[in-house]
C-alpha cells in the first residue's frame, strides 16, 4: 500500500446537483492506500503530505475514473466474430453463428481495453451463453479479480422468448419439425434453471464479499422483461430486497420489445413492472430507447436509472433514445458503451460526445444536455447505477481513489487559449488515446498507455491462437440452426407494425 | 518523376454502378508518373512491370484515395478558437468573435491533418471572412499548391442577409441605431463586390490552368442561396456554364433556412433553383438536412450532387439528412466533413462510419446505407461533385495515382478470420490512425505516417505563435460587435417554427 499525489493543471472534482462543474485549476489530489485523503490546490496539497510517489503534470487534467454503465464483457469486437451490425432481433440469431470465444481471455482483453479508455468501474451485463453456466461466470469473475477494475457483476438469467418474443414452445411448434427439434435441443443446453440461478447467486454474493468489498458488487440481471417471465422477476426483487443489492436488466432496446408489450399486457413494460412492484432505485434499465412520457415518468418516480447506449442503438438499428425527456424529468441517465461503441475501439470519451451530439435537437432554444449533465452521466450517475455511490464517481475526501490523467498535448494542439473552457474542449476533443495514466482503487493500472496489472500481449496472443482454430463439431451445428432459423425469425416481425409513431425529435421533415 | 508498385493483401479497385465493390486479393496497382498503369494480382503485375520503389505488403490494405466533399480548409479545430457547438444561426455569430488564424498556416495544418486521414481530393468551400478578399484567397491557393492535394476550390461570395435571414437592411433598421452603425461598418468592411468576386474568378481560373490541371479545380462558390440574390446566382449559373465548371454551395441546413425560402418564395430554395434554371449535374450542395421529397426529386432528376456532413450536421443541431431517400431517388450523394468532424480530429473513415450509422433506420427491412454506397460516397460520387470524376474515384488504368495504403494491423486485432467480410471490416473499425502511407497524383505525401512535403511541426509551431498573440483593437471591436448583436438574433428566430413536421426517419417515439 502506499500514497499518491497527483497534479494537473486542471483538476475536476465533481459536478454537484445543480450541474455546476467544480473544477480546480493547479490542482492536485492526495491518496493513500486508496482512500482519497484531500483534494485542492498543488501548492496547499504538496505542503501538508508527503507521497510515496508523485504524478501528472502542469500538461495534465486530472478526472475522476469513468463508468461504463452497460457493457458484456466482449472484449474481441463483434465485427471479428462475424455478427455484423444489424437490428438486433436478427443480430441476435446472428451472434449464434460467432465463434466460441474463452470467457477469461475475452473478459480480460475487453478490461485491458476499457482502462485504456480511463473507464475505472464496469457494469458487466452477464448473458449465459455456454451451457456451462456456473464455470462460464467463474471465468468472468477471475478475470475481474486478475484486471483490476471495479465491477459491478450482474448474473444473467432468462426464461422464455429466447428466438422471437413470444412462447418459444409456440414458436417452435410453428417450425418444421426437425428444426424444431434441434432448436429445442440447443434450447435445452443453454437453459438453466430458477434454483441453479439462485443458488449461484447466493454463492456469488457471499463470496465477493456480499457487496461490501470495494471493487465487487453482485447484481441480479434478468436480461429483459421479454425474456423473463413475471414469476421470475418478482422472485429476483424479493432477493435483491434481501440481499440489499441492485438489478441490471435490457428495457425497450427495439421498437418489437414495446409492441411486445403492449400485444403481451396491453400496457408497456414499464408500466406492468411498476405495476407489479419491479421498480425502485436499485434498479438499473439499458437502452430505453422506446419508452413513452409516462414510462419516464414511472422511471424517474421510481428513483431508477437508465444506462443510455449511444453507439449501440445506432449499430443495432435500435434508434436514438429519449435522453433529454429523461433529464428533464430527473431520471439518473448513465452511460454504457455495450461492447459496441461506435469505432469499435472502446472509447468512453468519444461515447459521451456521440452521446452529447445525438441529442443536439434542431432549432434555437431546443434541449440539448449540458456539460455538467453530460460528466454526471459518466461519473455520478454511473456510480448510482452500479451501486459504488459511496465509493466513487466524485473527487473528494473519503472516496476510493479512481483517477485519470487525460494527457493535454493532443488537444491542445496548436494552441489552448487560457480563456477557453476547458471542459467544453474536453468534451469536443478528448479521445481514449489522450488519457497516459489510470488508477484504480489507489493502483496505478496503466501508466503512460502501459498495463502494469495485465499483460496485454499475452491476451492477444492467446487470443488469436483461439479463434484461428476451426469449428468444433457442436460449432458447425450451432451454426446451421442459426442460419436456418433466421428466415423464420424474419417473417414472424414481418406484420409488426407501430400504428403512429410520434417522435421526441424530428431531426428534418419531409 | 517515378513509378511504383504498391502491394496489398486486399485491393478495393472501385465499386461499380451496381454498388458491387470490386476487391482483388493479393493484388497490386502500379502507377508511372501519377497515372495508373495496371493494377490486378501482385505475381502478374510484378512479373509485369519494373518499378522504382515497392511499397505495401500483406499487412496493408489498398484503396483509393478520400474524397471530402465539403469543408473550409479550416485546420485549427473551432473549439480551440472559442466557437463551440451550437444552432448554425449562433454558432455563425459566435465565430465572429474568434481569433482570426493565418489563413496559410490554417489551409496548410487543415491539409497536413487531412492527408493523415487518407484524404486525397478536397472540396474547399472558401467563405469570404477578412477585408482582404484577393490577399486571403491567394494564401488559400498557395496551401494547396505547397501542401499538394488535389482540391476543387469554391471561390465565396454572398451578397445578403449577412447577419439573420433576412435583408440586413431592414434587419440593421430593427436595431439601435448605434449597434447598427457599427455593424454596417462591419459588413461594408467585409462585402465584396460582383465586379471584384467575377475579376478574381476569371484570374483564378485562367492562373490555376483553365480546369485541366491535374491538381486544382477552380468552382463557383455562392456561400447559400440565403445568402445570394437571385440576380447574382443566375450570373453565377451564365458564368459556369460559360466556363464550363461548377457550382458548390450550401442548402437547407437548417430548419430557419427552410422556413425562409418559404416565407421569401412561397416555395423551397430547390424549387425556386430549378425554377431560375440554376441546378444541374455541375452543381452541388453541402448539407441538404431539411430537404423534401419534392426537392431529391428535383436534385436527383438535375443530376446536382449532395455533399453530406453527418458530423457538423449533429454539432451545429443542423439534424440528420435525408440520406437513405437521396440514395433511393439516385442522388449523388458524396461526404464531407465540413471541418466539424465529430471528434475534431478529421478522421474521414469515422465520418463514414457515422454517416452509416445515423441512417440506419430501425425495424427490420427498413432501409440502411449499403458497403458499397458508402465506400461510392467517399471515392465516385466525391470525384463527381469536385469535377475530377476523370481522373480519380477508382483504381483503373488511367487514372491518376491517388492511393492510400491501410495498415491491417490495428483493425485486425486479435484476430481477422480470412473468411470475414474485410470491407465490413474496414467500415467498422478503420480509423485515420490506420492509415500509413497516403500518394496524391504519384507521389508519396505521407510515408509511414510521417509528410513528406509539409513540415507539420513547423506549421504547428508557428499558429501556437500566432494564436498565442492577444487580439488587436478592430479584433476587440468585432467580437464587443458580436455579443451585442447575438441576442437580436435570437429574438428575430422566436416566432420560427415549422407548423407539421413529418420526419424521415422515426428513431424513438412518445
Amino acid at each position: 500500500m502506499s500514497s499518491t499525489l497527483i497534479k494537473g493543471k486542471y483538476m475536476l472534482c465533481q459536478v454537484s446537483d445543480q450541474d455546476t462543474i467544480e473544477l480546480i485549476s493547479d490542482g492536485a489530489v492526495f491518496q493513500k492506500n486508496g482512500e482519497i485523503i484531500d483534494v485542492g490546490k498543488y501548492d496547499i496539497i504538496k505542503a501538508r503530505y508527503s507521497a510515496d510517489e508523485e504524478i501528472g503534470s502542469d500538461q495534465h487534467m486530472i478526472l475522476p475514473g469513468l463508468v461504463n454503465a452497460h457493457q458484456h464483457g466482449r472484449g474481441v469486437p463483434y465485427a471479428l466474430i462475424g455478427t455484423p451490425d444489424d437490428n438486433l432481433e436478427l443480430w441476435l440469431i446472428k451472434r449464434m453463428e460467432g465463434k466460441p470465444v474463452d470467457q477469461y481471455l475475452d473478459t480480460m482483453y475487453c478490461i485491458a481495453r476499457l482502462i485504456e479508455s480511463g473507464v475505472t468501474t464496469v457494469m458487466h451485463c452477464h448473458i449465459p451463453k455456454s451451457p456451462h453456466y456456473e464455470e462460464e461466470v467463474m471465468s468472468i469473475l477471475k478475470a475481474y479479480q486478475d484486471g483490476g477494475i471495479r465491477v459491478a457483476f450482474a448474473l444473467g438469467i432468462r426464461n422464455q422468448n429466447y428466438l422471437v418474443y413470444q412462447d418459444h414452445h409456440k414458436f417452435l411448434d410453428s417450425l418444421p419439425p426437425l428444426l424444431a427439434t434441434r432448436a429445442r435441443q440447443y434450447l435445452a443446453d443453454i437453459t438453466i434453471s430458477e434454483e441453479e440461478y439462485f443458488t449461484l447467486f447466493a454463492r456469488l454474493y457471499k463470496e465477493y464479499g456480499a457487496n461490501t468489498s470495494p471493487k465487487m458488487r453482485i447484481l441480479h440481471g434478468p436480461v429483459g422483461p421479454q425474456w423473463c417471465s413475471d414469476e421470475l422477476l418478482i422472485r429476483i426483487k424479493q432477493s435483491a430486497d434481501e440481499y440489499q443489492t441492485g438489478i441490471h436488466a435490457h428495457m425497450l432496446e427495439t421498437i418489437y420489445q414495446k409492441l411486445y408489450a403492449l400485444k403481451r399486457f396491453g400496457k408497456t413494460f414499464v408500466k406492468h413492472l411498476n405495476d407489479i412492484g419491479f421498480l425502485g432505485p436499485q434498479v438499473s434499465f439499458a437502452h430505453c430507447v422506446w419508452a413513452t412520457e409516462n414510462d419516464i415518468e414511472l422511471l424517474a418516480k421510481s428513483g431508477a436509472s437508465v444506462c443510455h447506449n449511444p453507439s449501440s442503438n445506432l449499430r443495432l438499428k435500435s434508434g436514438i433514445a429519449p435522453v433529454n425527456r429523461m433529464l428533464d424529468r430527473g431520471v439518473n441517465v448513465a452511460l454504457g458503451m455495450d461492447s459496441q461503441s461506435i469505432n469499435d475501439d472502446e472509447d468512453m470519451l468519444q461515447e459521451l460526445r456521440l452521446c452529447a451530439n445525438l441529442h443536439h435537437t434542431p432549432g434555437l432554444g431546443k434541449r440539448s444536455p449540458t456539460a455538467g449533465q453530460l460528466l454526471k452521466m459518466v461519473t455520478v450517475n454511473g456510480a448510482k447505477a452500479t451501486l459504488f455511490s459511496n465509493q466513487i464517481g466524485t473527487l473528494e475526501k473519503g472516496k476510493r481513489a479512481d483517477i485519470i490523467l487525460v494527457n493535454l498535448k493532443s488537444i491542445s494542439e496548436p494552441y489552448l487559449d487560457p480563456e477557453l473552457d476547458i471542459m467544453n474542449v474536453l468534451l469536443s476533443r478528448g479521445k481514449a488515446s489522450d488519457i497516459d495514466t489510470v488508477m484504480i482503487d489507489g493502483e496505478i493500472v496503466l501508466r503512460n498507455r502501459k498495463h502494469t496489472r495485465i499483460n496485454r500481449d499475452k491476451i492477444v496472443t492467446q487470443l488469436r491462437e483461439s479463434l484461428s482454430r476451426g469449428l468444433q463439431p457442436s460449432d458447425i451445428e450451432r451454426v446451421r440452426l442459426a442460419q436456418e432459423l433466421r428466415p423464420h425469425i424474419v417473417k414472424f416481425y414481418e406484420d409488426w407494425q407501430e400504428p403512429v409513431a410520434r417522435p421526441y425529435y424530428v431531426y428534418n421533415s419531409a
